[in-house]
């Protein structure tokens, strides 16, 4: 893919506001604003980042009175003459405007072309790139502090020491090459072995962190799991209405499972109520049990909401009764919490070690139990300022890594010749290059991918 | 009401696009905004229409990089102090800046506050406020000619001439009365009247455009009236697809009515299919009768759409065979257009005149429909230049004043002393006043009338 320096244009803002912005740049950005533009002085002619009052007109007609702000190359985002027209809010004028545009010798910008733009013009690598998108997409405190340290370049500076080492590492044994026939060890083997090991750890942390990153990034899975009677609904609707926060309602993969999200203390978490689970022959019983354990699965957190009456019942005979067993499997990487509702109606009852009494009558418990969630996350690698991968791409990116250096590894540990080692080093540069996009040519596949999920105007 | 002058902010674009604007207005505006943002130099040490790259800061945390636009007092819409900070598109991004915003001092605004704090800094008179939330609104180039022409205050001038006029001929009166024991009359009375006559023609023209400029602003209704089987609908269909334009659906009073919202030539109509008319005993069809009757009343134009074949087989009889009268009465501003569909089955047939052939099969006939709808119309009227009132404050307003001038007329004729008289037509000139807002103090309640009807950030 080439850089292209021709004028693009497009909305930057969403229809429905007070005010509107369409953004262009290229070479002949402000020649083509020019044709359309009547202010005081042609923007030609107008220092950067100052703004300008005048007229859009389309021959005698005056469309709009606006507002042009204007950035000169490399002082702008893409790093081209860039024009911003401010312009009042109506989908008429809009589309107006970007007719005459068009009229004027731009076009239509595609999604995410003005930021692949400022990445050719080097502004921004590419992980910072996919942070602006994550970031416009960011609906929670930690979804947005995750797109900002990305996007801020902690996580590009990590790779680039990885990539900076490894690179290290090739040279010399690419030095060895040149002294081939003198058979010498640039570097020692057992210190390739042990930097080498090193850096795959860093990796691995990396790619162990993408679950908590993508977690964080679209909610927590959180399952809550009882029998019907538990009180699993009135719990969920009590840590809605506490948080009065963005809530609202996701139909879920299946029709019939209803997501709610809260957001606790900046992290939103996707609460899924399922139906309870026991043996049954009902066919229509077992596929709803089926989807509950599919829930189970795919969540971070499971919520066991314990029936107390039975509970109640069973630990008046016998006071440290033990919490029964669950009657599913918890996976591997799921926190369990256990909460025992309705505790306002038995004031006497003690409760076994872990279990959180909650009331979801009068509130009590809930402070325990929100704690509870947020301990669960561990989102405190987040506030530490951790490196924390959120990017799908990345992770898919860092594993094809660790298999490659796992093979470079492996190669090494079999007295694999220098070239072939270092090929096999460089491999693994390579892929993590395409992380950021430094270094490494991308093919056009991979941008169009990246650029395609933007929205139009960024 | 009393100009306020403390610092308000406000989201000026809707959520959901690459890029959010956030504007905020006030004495105290930049060291409002200084207090969260870090730029290279402070914003009030800027100058005006320059723009700043920098963060949004909220203690440590950075909550994203922005760009500030300065605007100095006077020169910026509200006449004030002004910043406009354009951020990255999420909403949680924008939700954390109006909250630091708050947290600094700054108060969030009311609906139409920053127009309203223009209308007091005389930047803008009342009528071309009011154009303003209208411009935003258009949606078609009609409905945006009317709001442009308002705002650039072609209405406010013709006003003011009006008042000038009415002033003048009130001095007159009033300069008698310094002379009352003379008995002299420096307004001739045949000329007063004369004078006063020709303002209220120029009220009543401004008055009756009303008509128009309401339907080209909301869209010019249409109702299609004819047998179910005479293919009103294909021909609603037909026109719907050939415009490719703005269309959509809007549930109408009653929720059984569809209207179907067609762009032709920047004018938007609003069709509604209706029910045939036939005498009937059944109850629930003459409900549907009743409801057909209603819309013909609303209309502005009746396309009645003729049985063809009914037509047609009698047309053979004699070929001359006049078109059946309509079993509906047309209002007295409607326009009726008879159209006779399926054309193309009948080659052969010679229409009356004044008839519109049509085949909503093969798009025979619709170019005529078309121009006969835009000569219906009447919008050339808009095209010349001419004043038309689209506001249904400025009507009503104009009503009362061609009211109050009715009775200073007759007060006049029937010999009312000079300082009753100058005393009517004052009564006037501050009716026409209440339209721009000039040399009249409105009450809170008109301003607060007017401006909450505008949106959130205007």
């Amino acid at each position: 893919m080439q850089p292209d320096h021709d004028t693009i244009f497009a909305p930057a803002t969403a229809t429905g506001g007070a005010i509107a912005v369409i953004r262009i740049s290229g070479d002949e950005a402000f020649t083509v604003c020019d044709r359309i533009f009547c202010g005081r002085t042609p923007l030609a002619e107008t220092e950067s980042h100052t703004v300008h009052y005048g007229l859009i007109v389309d021959g005698e007609r005056t469309v709009d009175d606006v507002l042009t702000t204007v950035f000169r190359a490399p002082h702008s985002y893409t790093g081209e003459n860039s024009v911003e027209i401010s312009c009042h809010g109506s989908a008429y004028i809009v589309s107006e405007i970007l007719r005459l545009l068009l009229a004027a010798g731009g076009r239509m910008a595609a999604p995410g072309e003005f930021t692949l733009r400022a990445y050719f013009a080097g502004k921004l690598d590419l992980s910072q790139a996919e942070a602006v998108a994550d970031l416009i997409a960011s609906s929670s405190r930690a979804a947005h502090a995750l797109a900002s340290n990305q996007m801020r370049g902690g996580y590009s500076a990590a790779l680039d020491t990885l990539r900076d080492r490894l690179l290290h590492l090739a040279s010399l044994l690419e030095l060895e090459l040149d002294f081939s026939e003198e058979d010498v060890e640039f570097a020692d083997r057992g210190e390739l072995q042990q930097t080498m090991e090193h850096i795959d750890l860093e990796i691995e942390r990396l790619r162990n962190s993408f679950a908590l990153g993508n977690a964080l990034k679209e909610g927590i899975p959180v399952t809550i799991v009882g029998a019907p009677n538990a009180g699993k609904s009135t719990l969920l609707n009590r840590l809605l209405d506490e948080e009065r926060a963005i809530v609202s309602e996701i139909a879920g993969t299946t029709r019939d499972v209803i997501e709610e999200t809260v957001n606790i203390e900046g992290i939103r978490f996707r609460f899924v109520d399922t139906a309870g689970i026991r043996s049954t022959d009902d066919r229509l019983e077992r596929l709803g049990i089926e989807r509950t354990l599919q829930r189970i699965a795919q969540a971070r957190i499971i919520i066991r909401v314990l029936d107390i009456e039975a509970f109640a019942a069973k630990t008046s005979l016998r006071s440290e009764h033990p919490v029964p067993a669950p009657d599913f499997e918890i996976p591997q990487s799921a926190t369990l919490l256990t909460v025992a509702n309705k505790i306002d109606l038995y004031p006497e009852l003690v409760l076994p070690q872990g279990v959180i009494g909650l009331s979801a009558q009068n509130g009590q418990g809930l402070d325990t139990l929100r704690r509870a969630l947020l301990q669960a996350v561990g989102s405190n690698a987040l506030e530490q300022g951790d490196i924390v991968v959120s990017n799908g791409r990345h992770f898919e990116v860092l594993t094809i890594a660790h298999e490659a250096l796992g093979q470079a590894l492996h190669g090494l540990c079999s007295g694999l010749p220098a070239d072939l080692l270092s090929e096999e080093i460089r491999q693994v540069i390579r892929h993590i290059g395409e992380i950021t996009g430094r270094g490494v040519i991308l093919s056009d596949e991979i941008l169009q991918n990246i650029f395609s999920k933007f929205c139009i105007g960024k």
